[in-house]
């Protein structure tokens, strides 16, 4: 059954196990999220990552160790099951993909909200530019650049982007309405060669899927939530937790809330 | 003798023992931070309320357990010695104010600096907005407010704000300048009746000098760093370090770099 549209009515529906699939479109104007949840001793190396990389890793909450609720953005959540699916993972390997985390929860865990692409190409589609995989019906293309985050303790990585192909005036365009969106990974990192970020080959992204670029079109690159992940995986912690990817969390801030950074 | 005028220099003075006094005014156009110091078990929790708490608490930069050099704004310099002077605290209470920390250095210290109103200052007098403790040769007035923090671990307390009175056209544009500014407390919390804020006497700061209001002009109120030190004093914690009070970490970044958010 879908759930109807409000973030607490998706958050009920997951709760209840009637919804387990991804979020995409469900309650729009409300804030998506990204899920990952490590130990309380991973807990200051992975915020001082969030902290030095917040174009990838804007955080919209991170709660107290063993406590459920994140209380910034959803004061009557829980994130053991208000989620469609999850991922865990032990030493780097994923073991299971439950629709609750219930029987993993431990009270060390502290968990990381973190902003999701989908507010600023909310804001994009607003102003009438086009979001190519949404046109297709596909997944974004992601790539793996030869950028390096900047590291923190454990965790180092390399940047991961998204890609969305424009032409030069909605580019233009897109860089001004993304400027408003710091906690939506902002502005854009780079257009135009792929190579000159070490991306080689455009139509085979390393997560997502290809689409197509148009003549007189540039693919414009975004920080990505997949930017998280990838360090989290590289540094192969005893026990993570994140959401299946597209099962986001959703939150009871609006899109709008994001833009106000002052 | 007094060091010249950029960041290096003044680092360099401090370095050997030749400035152990205040920074306003040094180096201008450069950023000055507050400086806290905590030792690692305590780290997730202070990152953790400067996160939940941006406008008091804008971090510039957070540095590795034990390593005294702030890769990110500053990578020539050491913080064990290149401020004028520290305070280092034992169970809460005062218990030695020098020039260098480098005998009470510990391997799992990470140091926190966070952003200063010197920055949005500099921005209004540029903008011809005067600032009357400046005006007055004094330091800002800071009153304790009953608005809450959000609590992180062993962190809790009141915001501290500072205040500078100006007449309505000067707080609409000085709004519209610190909106700029997110990581040197952004936009005034609120202007006007001091008691809405529960400030009782606004002829008697808690921290500061008081100055005059004249006829017209309107007492407004900026989240102050001095919040941070006030958490801090109230968890009292076994080991902690700050800068002295106008005794700043004098940054290489300018104060434009801080006006970039997204």
């Amino acid at each position: 059954m879908m759930p109807r549209n409000t973030a607490y009515d998706v958050r009920a529906s997951c709760r209840a196990g009637e919804w387990s699939a991804p979020t995409p479109g469900l309650a729009p104007g409300f804030v998506q999220a990204n899920l990952v949840i490590v130990p309380r001793d991973l807990a200051f190396d992975f915020l001082l990552f969030c902290q030095r990389n917040p174009k990838p890793c804007p955080l919209l909450d991170v709660t107290e160790a063993g406590d459920p609720v994140p209380r910034g953005i959803a004061s009557d959540a829980d994130l053991r099951t208000d989620l469609p699916r999850y991922r865990i993972f032990r030493d780097g390997t994923l073991i299971d993909e439950p629709t609750d985390i219930c029987k993993y929860w431990r009270d060390d865990l502290v968990s990381f909200l973190i902003g999701c692409s989908f507010t600023f190409e909310n804001a994009l589609l607003a102003s009438s530019i086009p979001i190519r995989h949404l046109e297709m019906g596909c997944n974004v293309p992601m790539y793996v650049t030869n950028i390096e985050c900047q590291p923190a303790g454990v965790f180092r990585g390399p940047l991961v982007v998204s890609m969305r192909p424009m032409k030069p005036p909605q580019v233009i365009e897109a860089t001004k309405i993304c400027s408003r969106f710091p906690r939506a990974h902002g502005v854009p990192v780079h257009f135009g060669d792929p190579a000159a970020i070490g991306i080689q080959d455009i139509l085979k992204p390393d997560f997502g899927d290809a689409v197509e670029i148009k003549p007189g079109e540039h693919p414009v690159f975004w920080a990505c939530g997949v930017t998280p992940q990838a360090a989290i995986m590289r540094a192969k912690p005893p026990f993570v937790i994140t959401h299946q990817p597209g099962c986001m969390f959703i939150c009871d801030l609006t899109d709008r809330d994001l833009t106000d950074s002052a």
